[in-house]
């Protein structure tokens, strides 16, 4: 019998805050990937890198204001950084974890691109701050090179982009054929590094940020997987969420959870996204199931004993 | 038959000396490649890091200059981030001259660690210069951390590292599974990130930098690869460099190479440890051969036309 294939997108403390911080809290979630291993399931893991990209653009940008000898580092650029860095200690952690089990599991790391629209009206209206804060000065004179800058919840002003929707996994066919060969695969991370394929059939960075969960749920159903499991910071998803009458939900069919949609029910850019991230890969082809819990339930989640499943 | 294989390691001008650059010098490498992919060969491709992967360091340094939130970034966390967006600039290149050549080629790129001795010589006498210009006041601060300093040509001190020798490629399985499956792979960027594996079988970053030639030279073997190219500045080694009876060499065996080495032909830190990296892989089993020469001049190299041959 072919084994079960998850897609497990890590929330941000999968990772941590920082880089020393990052080597304990891989640590943890390898645990739990080599759990989930033991129970028989091929495993490709994605993992967020908003912190990380960050820390490296702001590096990046001070260099620029400290000599004319640097350029801009472009966007995708950092993500490529960060995918780099955050594999290999996720990757060490797993390699770890599979070894002190004594269990000869091969881990990999795949740098992957993800192909959006450049006609997404997200392009439009970017809304994603990312890099320094800068003056007011600094943040007119960028919009006069065409870069577009918003006021910061009153700390300043940053450079926004786009978050348009991932159209294509450029290296699926690496990561299934690693996946074939038996790898634990580590790959879109911080949603894929941002791409567009130009009228000559170039991949050009496009300076962008794709919502790691909406990168995950393509990657699933790309990758023809049975779960799609998106870890975040709660157990289960509620609806009337802080209210007198919140109801935590086990069970939503993809109707359902449409109809909470419709009503509000969800935070933008908090639990909204993921429940949408949910939704299209369950409806993306019969039998498909997304899981949405926190990182050290999911065993249990994937048992049936916790979390909240949405299918179709 | 079986395809020959064969590992590029590809020189400085390969990449150019920044991002901007980059994307240009990895359009020309690309042509080279696929000149040589389009000979029937099996290709894997290594890379030099040093000016990326110094200003990735010089950015990190200054954050933390900056404020003390942030902590020093280990060179294995800044060897990793180099090698994602290198890779990822040589990939898109590659699969751009495929593609415009009407090939569908198959290009990926692993990141890939490259274990070390931790009781290598070469932990007691660093000499490799890393990172930002400092005072010497703040040389004698990161000595007495116990951090290595030096002096460098007048202009500053900086931290020096290690160059051990490498080991161990720990993605050789990966990397072979992909050129297996039809892959040119991009790998041991930057001579790899360099680990060691402590008591528990654990791989930890270290502070050193494994010479790209050394790495590419290992990878060979450990491939069963038939020729290892090296591209440098020069499309053929010379004895006398510089001299009046200078001359040039098409054709060389092991023992003659062996001979130059005592006789103190080949400069330090520039032609030598190449020398030495070629021979090394063609002495390690009958049959391979490394080519020294200019990466315009590859496809002649191989077709035995022009540069440098080193062979048992």
């Amino acid at each position: 019998m072919e084994k079960k294939k998850v897609v497990i997108a890590l929330g941000g403390n999968a990772l941590g805050k920082d880089i020393e911080e990052q080597k304990e809290a891989v640590a943890k979630t390898a645990k739990v990937i080599v759990d989930l291993a033991q129970q028989g399931l091929d495993i490709i893991i994605t993992h967020g890198n908003g912190p990380q990209v960050g820390m490296i653009q702001k590096a990046m940008d001070n260099l620029i204001c400290e000599s004319e000898n640097y350029k801009q580092v472009p966007l995708p650029t950092s993500v490529a950084m960060s995918q780099g860095y955050i594999g290999i200690d996720l990757q060490n952690a797993i390699k770890y974890e599979l070894y002190a089990r004594g269990i000869d599991g091969k881990v990999s790391t795949i740098l992957s691109q993800v192909e959006v629209d450049p006609e997404d009206e997200a392009f439009q209206h970017p809304t994603k701050p990312i890099g320094r804060f800068m003056t007011k000065e600094e943040a007119e004179q960028s919009e006069a090179n065409g870069v577009h800058c918003m006021e910061d919840a009153g700390r300043g002003y940053r450079v926004v982009v786009a978050s348009p929707m991932p159209k294509r996994i450029r290296e699926l066919q690496t990561i299934k054929t690693l996946v074939g060969a038996g790898h634990i695969v580590i790959t879109c991370g911080g949603g894929g590094i941002p791409v567009i394929s130009d009228k000559d059939g170039r991949l050009v960075g496009v300076n962008a940020v794709i919502d790691k969960d909406n990168a995950s749920s393509l990657l699933a159903a790309q990758l023809d997987a049975d779960y799609l499991i998106i870890l975040t910071a709660v157990e289960k998803v509620a609806i009337n969420f802080g209210k007198e009458n919140q109801e935590w939900l086990s069970d939503l069919t993809v109707e359902q959870a449409e109809e909470y949609i419709a009503q509000e029910q969800f935070a933008k850019g908090s639990m909204l996204p993921k429940i949408e991230a949910a939704v299209r890969f369950a409806q993306s082809a019969p039998g498909r199931k997304t899981l949405i819990t926190l990182l050290e339930k999911a065993a249990q989640g994937i048992a049936g004993e916790t979390g909240t499943v949405i299918h179709s």
